[in-house]
């Protein structure tokens, strides 16, 4: 264990160091945080299959209870139950086209993360930093329970608990909890909790900021650790996870053609999935009903709710006691929170962006063909928090509606969400039909196996792994 | 699985080359000897102990279901529901004293294994090859079920089910089932099947060949597979395991100070373990009580049975309604088969040698301080097999009794294997009393973790697992 207890303190001094300026100091956040014992008492995962590059090498880390897919390097590093997902990593020779130059890929793009601590944390590597094509790297980062990594090189970061990146490149800041930022490059910025912020430059800005009195009831740090709804939320579900981690091979309770339901996701009460459906590992689907091509990826939970088809939950979305149309997308982190008596209807093709909460006091329904952010707990919320698809391809230049500010051109904006979607359909295979370029990581990881790796039991290097590689077989053994 | 059949004609190919002299092919033992998908079913382990120097290295092999202690290295295998315990394996900067000479190890030893196919093979590592000291050698071999190779290097072997090397080098010999051979160093033999051979050149040389109308009841190869009372015995236990592989961190329901009992070990009925015993993986406690400082070591049985302290199964003995006084010997792959109405009583300091048949067809009651070994069923039968330690230690040069020969010094005979077992008692762990220079493997391995390792799932890989390695931590990374 004093091992263990020198990596940290290792990781706060190289995190630090990065953090002079904004002044931050992760040592109380990190220090204690996970209990001792649970970094010898999980088991980290490996995914094999026949789809994905197989390359994983870490040295002198823990990485108990994390997830790996595709190319990883961990050095240095404590990861705590972390998905590292690196299933759309580049390929070697492959061209990236960045301001006009072709740029081809020397070799297989690989996960590096080096020095850095993530609990709870999900990366998912579709990484947009031209600068690197063939790493995708997590260095000198401490990054809380739930934050999201997502196609985002971070050097010097601190997340909070729920802050999102994504696709953007972080040199040095801070993101406050529950806050969503994919804004291209930052550097040296302190990024304030609940605000959810989206620019390409040159096209559009979309500001939102939860009102003060209303994000610590959800999120906030309470003696440098996480409090309030979000966390009881997951507190609450907790054991339900306990069966599944303790088998070698868990069996999926339900199937369809197509579709991938891990055997590391809980399935509760009645549920059903329709063909192409993904169900990631981690995810909670209680009592519900998953139409075509949808899915739900890791750290979601859908509760008591009925998916038409083609619906998307992003990474930590929460559908409770919600009936979704057809084509709907629920941004990162968003918190749909229906009640038994209070049911959320959300129409056809509508948006919840990320870091949305919707959090019924009375039945609601959302509209078609419509984007909702922020805070919405009446039916009467929806006029100061949502607008028509149509109404927003409309801004052009400055506009203000209640506490958000958008500015540039809304069909840009509306554009690119519409086109992240459809990728993020296709990726997943909700399109599969049976040819092998409509497959997605539904069908490829359809067939896979896990190598289970555990830490020393005793003494001083408890809770640490021994160094370990995997590579694939040389085609000259073949 | 086309990469796992091509792997499987290489082996043979190998192995069959080296066993020009005695003409034997492997071909027909080997292919569709496990059923093909059995292959991506199972899962290896890797054990990680504070204890154990770590070293695992495998290229292009399947080594499902088989564990793996200390430092080892296997390439182009194929090694199914084995063990490969390295828990004796010779340290860096020890010496080594040979014909009087004292020899430094330059490196730790390893086990390697090359071009060969185990299945259900014990491999324990205690070495006495003076020529290779840092490697433990096993190339260019098939062996099969319950085989058993100890402290033998092997090149170019085959070893038939339930064969026991012993203590040997061996250099391309077919061994016959059910042999028991530890004699120094053979090259080009052929042992034939039942034949128990202990030679140590210059003191003694001790024989038994089993009648060759009895050994076919119990062993033997039909159409190239084992068939017979002794794969039955195992075949009606197999479904116990089942629950116990299925879990990643099974509990140990029984427990003593200083004991260790394998989370990997079957325990039913009433059992009971006193300080210091130790029950590996593998092995069967069913309905059982052993008393202090009693080993039970992989692939053993034992039901329906008590043992007083300090009593001895070795690999694979098997040993049912029975009682057993104290400081008794089972030897590898013993057969001691009492019944519900024809009990085995067992007097103390008695060795039963090994791979002895006891298939009691009435009450037996085998007396302390003797030494018994062949086939026995009757109480009469122990006038031919069986002798007072005192008896065999008077006898001087050449001797018979019933189908056992013996030349040589009885008493070097038996203080041989007084030392071995008293020597298996210590390494064990059974005279722990707290101090450092007492703890044996009980003691050690009672905090161990175990990396599980899974193979491709699908395609032309299928089988196959990944090159994997596992290393210590750099000590100037702590």
């Amino acid at each position: 264990m004093e091992q263990l207890n020198k990596l940290i303190e290792h990781i706060v001094n190289r995190v630090n160091i990065n953090l002079r300026e904004p002044l931050v100091d992760v040592g109380p956040f990190v220090r204690g945080l996970i209990p001792r014992d649970s970094f010898s008492l999980y088991y980290a995962f490996y995914s094999i299959t026949t789809t994905h590059p197989l390359k994983f090498h870490f040295r002198h880390s823990s990485v108990g209870g994390t997830y790996f897919l595709g190319k990883c390097e961990v050095d240095h590093s404590i990861l705590y139950k972390s998905d590292i997902r690196g299933d759309e990593l580049k390929r070697k020779g492959s061209i990236v086209n960045c301001n006009g130059k072709d740029i081809k890929l020397r070799d297989d793009e690989i996960i590096s993360i080096r020095d850095s601590y993530l609990m709870k944390t999900l990366v998912h590597n579709k990484s947009h930093d031209p600068e690197n094509l063939e790493t995708f790297k997590i260095a000198n980062t401490v990054s809380l329970n739930y934050a999201n990594i997502h196609g985002t090189s971070l050097e010097g970061c601190f997340l909070e608990p729920f802050a999102s990146l994504d696709l953007s490149v972080c040199h040095d800041c801070a993101v406050g909890a529950f806050s969503y930022v994919q804004a291209g490059e930052l550097s040296h910025k302190r990024i304030k909790p609940g605000r959810v912020w989206v620019k390409s430059p040159g096209l559009f800005e979309f500001k939102y900021h939860f009102p003060e009195e209303i994000l610590p009831d959800y999120i906030r740090m309470e003696n440098h650790r996480p409090v309030g709804k979000l966390i009881d939320f997951f507190e609450d579900k907790k054991e339900d996870f306990v069966p599944i981690y303790s088998a070698v091979q868990t069996e999926n309770t339900i199937e369809a053609e197509g579709a991938a339901v891990s055997p590391y996701a809980v399935i509760k009460g009645v549920c059903s999935v329709d063909k192409n459906v993904l169900v990631a590992q981690r995810s909670y689907i209680d009592n519900s009903k998953l139409g075509p091509g949808s899915n739900a990826q890791e750290n979601c939970y859908i509760i008591n709710s009925t998916y038409e088809g083609y619906d998307v939950t992003a990474h930590g979305g929460k559908v409770i006691y919600s009936n979704l149309g057809k084509n709907i997308f629920v941004g990162f982190n968003s918190f749909v929170n229906g009640k038994e008596d209070a049911r959320i209807k959300i129409g056809s093709n509508s948006i919840v962006m990320p870091h949305t909460i919707i959090d019924a006091q009375e039945p609601l329904d959302i509209p078609e063909n419509c984007i909702v952010w922020g805070y919405i707990t009446k039916q009467e919320d929806l006029e100061l928090h949502s607008l028509s698809l149509e109404e927003f391809s409309s801004i052009k230049g400055q506009f203000q509606l209640g506490d958000m500010k958008f500015e540039g051109l809304g069909a840009k904006f509306v554009d690119a969400f519409r086109h992240r979607i459809a990728h993020i359909l296709e990726e997943n295979g909700a399109f599969y039909n049976g040819t092998e370029e409509t497959k997605g990581h539904a069908q490829k990881t359809q067939d896979i196996s896990f190598n289970i790796l555990q830490p020393y039991p005793e003494g001083i290097l408890k809770g640490l792994y021994p160094e370990l590689a995997i590579n694939p077989l040389e085609p000259s053994d073949l």
